[in-house]
This record gives structure tokens, sequence and C-alpha cells, in this order.
């Protein structure tokens, strides 16, 4: 069973970390949104790559999700004490990342190299890439702010401005990054991974030609909402600001024709019928994952639910 | 007594601190060597006014002289496990000067306007001023390996290769930092610290139209030779290498005409009669700084023996 997974970041990245785990060394590639990517300090910050990977390597910071474990914050410090900017919060570890991936792009390598050649420093079997090369933006369009960077919407407004839509600022000359389209077309099942669909899976599918092969493809995704509510991040609040419900149900639709399948939450069974309605086959089982055992456990059905698909689809 | 002190790294930074604590605040004006500064993950990093700024304000490591205390070094295992390069040992709350420095020069601050917010936000009552804001690279010629921009002669190589020169890449173009001029032209007595003459105190004293100004005034120079040793770094081998025996008599003939006293180390006052004879007055005492206190000590000499000059100088 090859697997492509579709991931932003943390819901992505314990899903990803789940699937890494499930199936075979080399049957999993992991497909990174780089739409929250920015400069800060002039360094190149890629927050879902890093926390993907992180999270594969086993060294992400258990309590936030995002950063390293075993963190300091001296650096920081530092240049908050010197009246720099402290609203996004690197710590040192992670600081190390930025730079020498900084560094190697001036240098003149690709971001899906230096990602490949970091992973292997860090121990991860699975294929890691970005959506891209090129750079892409998220643009967060608002009623109070205007038109924000993904960054500052997220990390410095921390989402309190009225969502009224999104852009995604160089995706038409996105290039997908090399092996993406490969991986995409020899897979078994595409997993889009329990990450907000607006900021997180949209940026991948909107990257040209990404999802005219996806379509082709089995599809299953896991929704972000439980019982209403987003785990992390601001998606259930993106939803009703576009005057969506916010619902299992209604990230079902979002994805529409594109899925075979759509994993819910249990508490949410009783949208299983109105999502079968929709033409998508739904199944309902415990998506909040807590505990390691929790991303394993869930990958191994998610992975189990679309072999099923597949083999539904071949029988007919 | 208003003072002006030239200065490098270590040896300068110990007796600028002692200046600053003998002088009433305001009387002291540190010009220090950029030479030094050099861009490594194109992050601008100034080792010698770091040295003294950190020295000044008490954070200094004190056991290497250079860099802060409490250092931590998260960030450069995260490089160097990524194969990053870690020749240049930066510590993370260093790494944080270096960043809030690199993005205010980035939004188009001065070097010398940089610096003096943060020796405010540091507690420094001295003005501290690079000696320009321009961009000068202090280049070491090696039998070996031929031209060495410095950071790569003194930290990757060690000063192992062999000097023959040195030349100070853009001084010509090097206009003195603001207030430069005006603290020497106005300074009772010029210090030249204990650091090297050759690569610290030569490129301040090559900013086209410092020296000039520098001449006109009562100089008093502190040796950083003692018994034929540098105390720290590779004044004695340079001296050595360039076919000149390494002894305070050499660098006070170094410095000849520019001036009128020469502080040297107890243990060498066989050389007061010779350094008499260049024209120059020698002063011998302990000038090795090892304590908080010794640092204050030499400074009160040094200080006392410019007022004295001053007063022979007025007399004659």
């Amino acid at each position: 069973m090859r697997v492509v997974a579709l991931a932003g970041g943390v819901g992505g990245a314990k899903l990803a970390d789940g699937l890494a785990r499930v199936l075979p060394p080399g049957d999993l590639t992991v497909v990174v949104n780089t739409g929250d990517d920015f400069d800060h300090f002039d360094l190149r910050i890629c927050p879902d790559l890093d926390t993907v990977c992180y999270t594969l390597a086993g060294i992400a910071n258990p309590e936030t999700g995002w950063g390293q474990k075993d963190e300091s914050w001296q650096a920081l410090q530092s240049i908050t004490h010197l009246g720099g900017p402290g609203w996004f919060r690197i710590g040192d570890r992670d600081l190390g990342t930025h730079l020498e991936r900084t560094r190697r792009l001036r240098s003149g390598q690709r971001l899906s190299q230096i990602t490949a050649a970091f992973c292997r420093s860090w121990g991860i079997s699975s294929q890691v890439l970005p959506m891209t090369d090129d750079r892409v933006s998220t643009i967060v369009q608002t009623v109070e702010m205007g038109d924000l960077p993904f960054q500052n919407y997220f990390v410095e407004y921390q989402c309190r401005p009225v969502v009224t839509g999104f852009r995604f600022a160089g995706i038409e000359d996105a290039r997908p990054a090399p092996g993406a389209r490969e991986a995409i077309e020899t897979a078994d099942l595409i997993v889009i991974c329990p990450s907000n669909p607006w900021v997180s899976i949209s940026p991948i599918l909107h990257v040209p030609g990404l999802r005219q092969i996806i379509e082709t493809k089995l599809v299953v995704a896991v929704s972000p909402i439980i019982h209403g509510k987003a785990v992390k991040g601001p998606a259930a609040k993106m939803y009703a600001e576009l005057g969506l419900e916010p619902s299992a149900l209604t990230v079902a639709r979002h994805y529409g024709a594109l899925l075979a399948g759509f994993v819910l939450d249990r508490t949410d069974a009783s949208l299983e019928e109105l999502i079968h309605q929709s033409g998508i086959i739904p199944y309902a089982t415990n998506t909040l994952m807590v505990t390691s055992e929790d991303r394993y456990r869930l990958a191994q059905e998610v992975v189990g639910f679309g072999e099923l698909e597949k083999r539904r689809k071949s029988e007919t």
C-alpha cells in the first residue's frame, strides 16, 4: 500500500507519524504545505515542514506540537531584551534549522533537496516533500485588517481578525516539488490529513497540476473538526466566519467529489448518513490523537479503510 | 579627564571596563576595531564590538573572554547535526545579538546607531563607537594560504598560517563613525588598549582622518606583550613571523612617534631605558588583568600616567 499524505501542521504531522510506523519504510510520502512559510530575521521559516519533520524524527515538542523538545529560548530573550520583535517564538534548536536551511537556500540548493538532507540527518525514512520549491504565501483576507500574511494572522494577531477569504500568492507559477507528482501518480491511496482545509490542504491542492492527478486517485480525508470544533487552530472559526456551520459534514462537502472516503470522529457518527448522501463513504472512529498509540491506531484504520475502498472500487 | 580608548577584543575590553569605572560616566569613549567583522550565515558579526559591549555590560563570558556568560549552544548543535559549518562558535544568546543587529542593518540603520541603542539596553553609560559604519575587512596575508579573511585565519585555521602582512579591504573609503572624530578631538587622553597592534589597533589608525587627529593628541599605549608573549591571541607570533622580536619594546617602537607614554609590564622593566631612548616615556606596572580589581587599578594608573604627562607637556 503506497500512501501519499497531504499534511499541514500539528494534526497532519501526528497522522503522518502514525502512517510512517504502520507502513513499511519507503511506502509513505508526505507532501507538506509551504504556504505558511515566511521570512523572519531574513531566515526562511517553514513551520509545517518543520512540524512534520520534527514529529517524524521524534524530536517535536510534545506540549506545543510545534518546535523541538528540550528547547531553550536564549536567542529570543536576547532579541527582545534589545528591543527586537518577539511575536514569533523561535527556540534555539529550531533556530539552528532555520539558519542552516537559509544558508543552503542562499547557496542555491532547493527546499526539497535540503529537506531530504535534513531528513537523513534526523533519521526519517519516509519521504517528506514540500508541496513546491517555489515561493507561495498564504494570505488571509480579513474584515478588520485587510490582507494578512498567514503568520501575522496566525501568530501575531492570534487568529482574531474575521476571515473573508484566502489567496495563495505565487501559486500560479509554483511547480510541484520534484518527486511529488510521481509519488501521487504511483500511490494506492492519498490521505488528506486532519489539517486545516483552508490554509493547510487548499494550498497543496492549488499547486498547478497536483489536483488533477489527485482527482484520479483513491482519496480518503480525516476530519480536523470534531463535534463542531477544530482540535487545534482556527479551522472551525474560519468556517463560521465564511457562513458555514463548522462540522465534519462541512469538511466532507468541502472536499466533495475529490473524496472516496471520509474518516470522522465517533462523536459525529450522526452525520454519516448525510455524508453518505453526498456520495462519500463515511467511517467513524476515535480520531483524536492524544497518545502515540492513538496515532498508530488511527493510521492503521485509515490505511485499512483505504484498502477496503480500493477493493470495493476494483470490484465494481 | 576625557578619554578615548582604542580597543580590539578581550584585552582592550578589559581595560575599557576599568576605564569606565575609573572615569565619571560620559567621560569615556571606546572606539572599537571593526576589521574583524564578517558575515556568517548572512548575519553581521562584530566580534570586537560585542566583546567590548558584553564586557562593559558585565555579561561577558569570564572564561573565554568572548561571548556571553551563562551561554548555551543549542542552535550551533542543531546546525552541526544537520551538517552545517560549526567552526565559528556562536552561542544562543550571542546569536540574538547578531540576529537583531542584522535585522536593523537591513532596515537601514547604521552600525553606530545600533550599537548606541544596544548599549542603552545593556545599561552601558560609556560611549562605544565602531571605528566606522562602513565595511572594512582585515585580510591576513599568509605564506601557506595566501590572503585569508581575519576570522578564517583566527578561528578556522587557529592562527597557524605564517603571516607576511595585512591589509584592510575597504579602508580607503571608510569614514569614521559619527562622533568618533569629535570624541578624539575633545579628548584629553587617547589610550591605546593592550590589543593586537596589527589587527586590532592598526585598522582604527588607518581609517582616513583618524590618525591625523590622534597624532595631535596626548597618546598612551598599554603593551599587549608581556615578557615576549601576548597575553592572548597571535600578536607575538605575528611579530616573530614578520622578523621582529616580540617584546614590549617592539610594540613601543611600532607605535613610535604617535606615543607620549608607554605602559609596560613590571617584568619588562629592563626595556624602560631603550623605550626612553625612542622618545617615549615608559611606565612599568602590573599590566596583567586577571581580576576585576586588576582592570580598575591598571585603568587608574593609566589615567594617572596620562594626567602626569599632560601636566608635563603643559609645563614645557
